[in-house]
């Protein structure tokens, strides 16, 4: 097509949002993609870019000196998140590529784990000296803005380079040209550590509420900012995989996964229950001779097994999402592990009723058992019930506190564990009251 | 104390941050506060009242024309949620006594229901014509910028006062004087309707990653904007919302809860499970006569009905995100469903053969059954078990996406449903499987 077509469809792009370009570009073919690319420019596509799901795979349309123009007009994190789809070599063919500028900030974001604050941090921020006045501040400011667009903070440093404060843009603006720049400096700002874990901070990031927050190494330089899109970002992967790790995937999985993928997030969680599992049937077991007597009984089981499950599953909840947000005292601590016994209990006390009377009705009438011993088999149902949902507050409680005292994630660890112990729990209660009660004291078989 | 040394109180705190200065402040005693109240100012004791959970508490500290100084310095948004703890006379006191503007933003603000975008909304922000010059538009700007402090994003209305587009501060920053405002003006920039349901737009809003969202009616006026602190907001507020309801809770809990509230939250579901678990034991009911005549049978039940209740929650838990993030297609739909069986038969397949194998080797040589009847009873268990897999992965996936269809939260009504449907199936599958095997056929007994 001619060059006017051509500048009549990038000025048809214009009208629209990166986002929505992004939207329509996936569902193009590669052909199509191809006559675009020059259209676009390299600065658009990295724009694009960023609104997509997967960009390695259309990086790879592009010949190698064109993706890397592409990937220095990234944000150095974005830019990151790309190179890290692509295999080895061409990642380090392309990093090399790169000016000198973008390939250093590729190759610090990259030398940070994946759970350190460092790998998600974005270079693209202002920053001027703490010596500038107002006028020198705001020219300094318009010359940085070409390349960097996080500009709402303006970012200082000392005469020895180190992190001094930052001033709102706002201020800046409005300042008159005769006020002192450090009169509009926060000295008080936030700021994270490169190394600093990013489950530690998150509560931070959000409890201070700030658009972006400079992260320091342990020099007090300044390396890179955390912006509040990251925040987002940040908050919704880390809530997405309490989530998963709740339901008892290894993690967040997502239509596009393959079958294998998905396997393979599953199974060890659903082996671990397993093998737990055949252990509880073992101890089941050993009441066989109770339910050979009055089999009735194997009726509840499942109710009471059931029941003693969504009550640690509760507990398990609010105490992992107690954890993740505050930092506890051993005081609040006690009183958490309290109410939370509290509510079992009372929970327990509640259900508890309401089973011994609902079943010992429905033992008498419809099973046609002798009234007495028909509120006997009900009492024991409704006590065991009970008894198991006020130990598996507390189990569902003390577990994922203990894992969080030794340092293991007790949103993976605590899942299998309470249910297990929940199901043993629920089990020798129940059989055993039924033993004692039904069979040794009152003689009932 | 003398001014003088509140001067000195005061120059201290300006070194603070407000989050900062809020974390202490809620240590202080009331006598405490009350002298510090009127050396912050109530521009300075609106800010810190954002950062802190109740502040509806201190609130109550100040005389009323102070308290509605307060407030008037707030963003409507916050402003709101304050007034919404405060007791309907106090709140109509208040608003009384605030200036026009604020109670208009106020009033309007709280016209929304919570679930409404329009109530997450802040009318803090900046708004010009699009016929202004370069320098004009500055100018408003800076006029602009004393009261409003979200400037990042400069909102363009057309001559009518409607939304016409957005420009980027940076843009505006760095624009020529003689270049045109329409060059820098972005008309394809996203937007939200004030009704809109916040689970309904809360992907686009991350989808389209900017700093602020202008919120339209419907004569597309700007009423407000969502900021970026507001998405994190509710990015937060919607997952930790799935999280409590994937385990049981009708909200997420904090550590201040009291035992009546906590008990509100987690009994109306404990009781569903409850009622309907009787309906289970029941059915279960049924099979006492099996169980009468191999007991060994029922050791294996917690194990099935285990394994497919945590299927069948990974099933939800993957369909209930899937649901959230995308708008599927009945084709996606019919595809996840697809997967999910797959996964469920090639888990169900794999445990199958673990259960089948290891069962088979405890009965036969811990409980001393002849290895014939070891392995069929092992056979039996592996088989129900792999059925009960498959058919709660099925029912895992479709009942949410049923509720999904006809507009309940698939997240509040799937789990007790879910649990109960794949109990059934289990204890059915599994005597069913032994009875017709064992008993009717190989006349096991």
């Amino acid at each position: 097509r001619s060059t006017k077509s051509n500048e009549e469809l990038r000025d048809k792009l214009s009208d629209y949002h990166e986002n929505d370009i992004a939207d329509a570009f996936v569902r193009l073919d590669e052909e199509e993609r191809k006559r675009l690319y020059p259209i676009l420019g390299a600065e658009q596509v990295a724009e694009i870019f960023t609104y997509i799901d997967d960009p390695d795979l259309y990086l790879n349309e592009l010949d190698l000196d064109k993706a890397a123009r592409v990937i220095s007009y990234m944000d150095s994190d974005d830019a990151v998140d790309v190179l890290d789809e692509l295999d080895d070599s061409k990642q380090a063919q392309l990093v090399e590529l790169l000016d000198e500028e973008s390939s250093h900030d590729i190759k610090m974001i990259q030398s940070y784990e994946d759970d350190e604050i460092g790998s998600k941090m974005t270079t693209n921020f202002i920053v001027i000296k703490n010596d500038l006045t107002i006028r020198q501040a705001m020219r300094e400011l318009i010359r940085q803005a070409g390349e960097n667009d996080n500009i709402l903070t303006v970012y200082v440093t000392d005469e020895a380079g180190k992190f001094y404060g930052a001033i709102d843009l706002k201020d800046l603006i409005i300042a008159r040209e005769n006020n002192a720049l450090e009169d509009i400096i926060s000295t008080s700002y936030p700021y994270l550590r490169d190394h600093e874990q990013i489950s530690e901070c998150i509560e931070r990031m959000k409890d201070y509420a700030e658009d972006s927050i400079p992260v320091l190494d342990e020099n007090d330089e300044i390396l890179g900012v955390i912006t509040s899109q990251d925040i987002v970002e940040v908050v919704d992967d880390e809530m997405g995989d309490d989530y998963a790790k709740l339901a008892g995937l290894t993690a967040e999985e997502d239509l596009q996964e393959t079958l294998v993928e998905s396997m393979k997030k599953r199974l060890p969680w659903l082996i671990i229950l397993l093998v737990l599992g055949m252990g509880v049937s073992s101890v089941v077991g050993i009441f066989e001779t109770v339910v050979a007597v009055i089999p009735i009984v194997m009726c509840f089981q499942s109710l009471i097994l059931d029941m003693a499950g969504n009550v640690g599953t509760q507990s398990l909840a609010v105490t992992i999402r107690v954890l993740v947000d505050e930092n506890l005292t051993s005081k609040q601590k006690r009183h958490l592990v309290g109410k939370e016994m509290r509510v079992g209990f009372m929970n327990g006390l509640f259900l508890g009723i309401l089973a011994f009377s609902f079943i010992g009705l429905y033992v008498w009438l419809l099973k046609n058992n002798p009234v007495s011993h028909a509120f006997i088999i009900s009492g024991c149902v409704g006590l065991a019930l009970m008894i198991a949902m006020v130990i598996s507050s507390l189990v569902g409680t003390l577990i994922p506190m203990l894992f969080h005292k030794i340092k293991i994630d007790p949103a993976v660890a605590s899942g299998p564990l309470i249910t297990t112990i929940n199901d043993l729990v629920a089990v020798v209660t129940y059989y055993g009251l039924v033993w004692l009660l039904l069979i040794d004291v009152l003689h009932f078989a």
